[in-house]
């Protein structure tokens, strides 16, 4: 029996917190479904097609790693993946909260599917997207952050 | 590829909290190994050979369960399971901190193996086995937190 | 002497957890005044005439609850009702500092009211307004969430 | 009808912060029946003897207050009291969790109570019994924190 | 050897708060620069000129304070001015995630300056800029919660 | 103006992650005095004596460091020190409240001190002296937690 995971989020863009976490689900299950949403509570910084491409740079490497994007309801997509759980990162304390309603919301719309959190490597708790944005958009250096192809789309947007 | 888990704790008793992890488990993971440690920081109610005995009556139903004990470190009974990883519920925040502390350490102590944690169900967030047994023994009601054995068992005890 | 308690929010729109803090608040006082805030730090999907509306149904079977509209602060419309209390429930760990804060502010403003926190329900834990909302534009189901008069005003809403 | 409230504590010794708590709830409801819990997770330094009489000492100002002693479930005291609520008091984040979790466990235990939270004034949010106790036991002040029966009290402990 | 420290912020207006971090950062460090930032999440209320002038009116008595307004990363800025160190304001839990993961973000941009914190004092623990300006907007009272130059400057914004 | 500051613990024993806060505090201040307490809520693993010798082997490398013991009030023993600050290091989350606390009573206690906080090298967030002790015990590997003499001291204890 195949095993199925979907790792839903925004990725924009993806940084090296977000590959540590599709490390890790390679080791748990058969395949990782990247899926990228189309809604977003802020305007992103990269088009949806940006962010997916730059997703599929990134995780070329695995060849048991698909990127896609999605809209509508995170579960509906998941079902369709024939995925049986959600992977998410959990950064200490930071996103718990969010992340906990959100799997308990998602547990009553498909009582089917879990949503199974993995700890974030500690070098990378201090990392999301936004911070990465805001550093780039003043010129400061973020290599130790994103992945080459993510470094040359930044410097593209802010240069 | 068989996939393994390891769902440590001291189940002094086992309470219906646990029994829906190792359920929510079962769809994840092909086997279960439910380890009962040794060590505790409080005098147990129960003996090792009690909890590993309510244990297996409570969880007689699933064929893919097995409950053993162990002493010494967490990774090392992981190791000799040939599980690839450790599983642990969450209640809201309340054990949070705890949870993560140990999962960043036993990584540190054994990196092949990653610790997953999963959403209790919200019926069961205020549900632990300290609170049952300080019910249990002013002679309050717990057969809404415990299964019938473990019933048996308290009332044997408080009686 | 007649205990009066003011039960203020957004409800945009009223869940079946706002439901859950006025029955519990009518056990402790003789009256509840639900108070719709004209104010909101984002655009509401609902009009405030709406929001009162679907409020005077939901609790239309309760015939010590008064459903009003406020602008202004919070404290002056609280003496205005000649009330003793502000009432909030806590969603675990979620909405707890935001409260504690305000609660503390008001109390600053106004030293005569007290502000009391009871638990919601754990089954109403995950229960917020902004989910349900985005849940219901993508078409999900929501009827675990919110009462019939809700239900139909979103569908009208979302269709 | 007359509102009784139960407010339940350790109490070894009772503080500026506790009494806090009694005052507000005065002005919520008619009768506060202050509880001595007999049990205690760590020996307690005043007995329960010591512990009610101080708080009768401290509340003898109030005509509406009463101090008594209880052994066994919370719940089923506050039944023969025929209060209708369990009052405690938050100080900011330290102490939510735990009090949350037994207002959610007391209710299963007896759903026709309320647990209902207060704010305890910022300038008590630092105190608890146990620190009072440390700094008494090596001769720092406490006369900041806590009434002047039980700093009279704590000296002849300590001296 | 002269510490200097960089205290940055928003001021959107300054509030007592923020004065008493200024006042316990001159007991640690021989000059005090406030960074006043430029980019803001949201739109400020006050103009960057205006929340300079009003900083200044504020902490004219203290003869080791600067205020500066800044642009750019805020490690650069402290670099410019020859500081050791940033300070930050707690408020219990409430800022705590964000303050932190903030300082470590700096750290790993400049490792040679160290982000200190200092707890403010608890009587303003509920305070912040946001609750200012919606009391002063709504015609509450907040001479309690700023100065005398920021009185006046938010009753000619509101009147 | 010379500047000296009081880093207190128990050091049971000490670790990477307090040599960190160590070298940190030399940056801030002129010199750090080390204060092993002499009090401490559980039976220690290593005496005051062993504890003081570890602290001092480890630190023998920086010459504006102190190890002394206390006992009695913290705030005493930091008068007697000529010390201005007090200064402890923050691990995410997990001790904050505690740390806070301790801050807030100490203040009151001795207005003219402060404390001050600095965050911990995120590779150190999970590390604390009860875990190094536990793994320890059980024959874990702890030489990334921990200097040689105190690898040494702990191999002695647990052969």
């Amino acid at each position: 029996m195949k095993r199925i995971v979907v790792y839903p989020g925004t990725f924009d863009p993806v940084t090296f917190g977000h590959l540590d976490v599709i490390e890790r689900s390679l080791k748990l299950f058969d395949k990782v479904v990247v899926a990228v949403t189309t809604k977003s509570s802020k305007k992103p910084l990269f088009s949806l097609k940006q962010r997916v491409v730059l997703l599929k740079q990134c995780t070329a490497q695995f060849n048991r790693v698909e990127v896609k994007s999605f809209s509508g309801l995170l579960v509906d997509f998941t079902k369709k993946q024939k995925a049986e759980a959600i992977i998410r990162g959990l950064r200490e304390l930071s996103n718990f909260e969010v992340e906990f309603q959100q799997a308990i919301v998602n547990r009553k719309l498909a009582p089917s599917f879990e949503t199974v959190f993995i700890a974030t490597s500690p070098k990378y708790f201090h990392l999301n997207s936004t911070m990465v944005k805001e550093i780039a958009s003043m010129h400061g250096r973020v290599d130790c952050f994103v992945p080459k192809p993510v470094l040359l789309a930044l410097n593209k947007k802010f240069k």
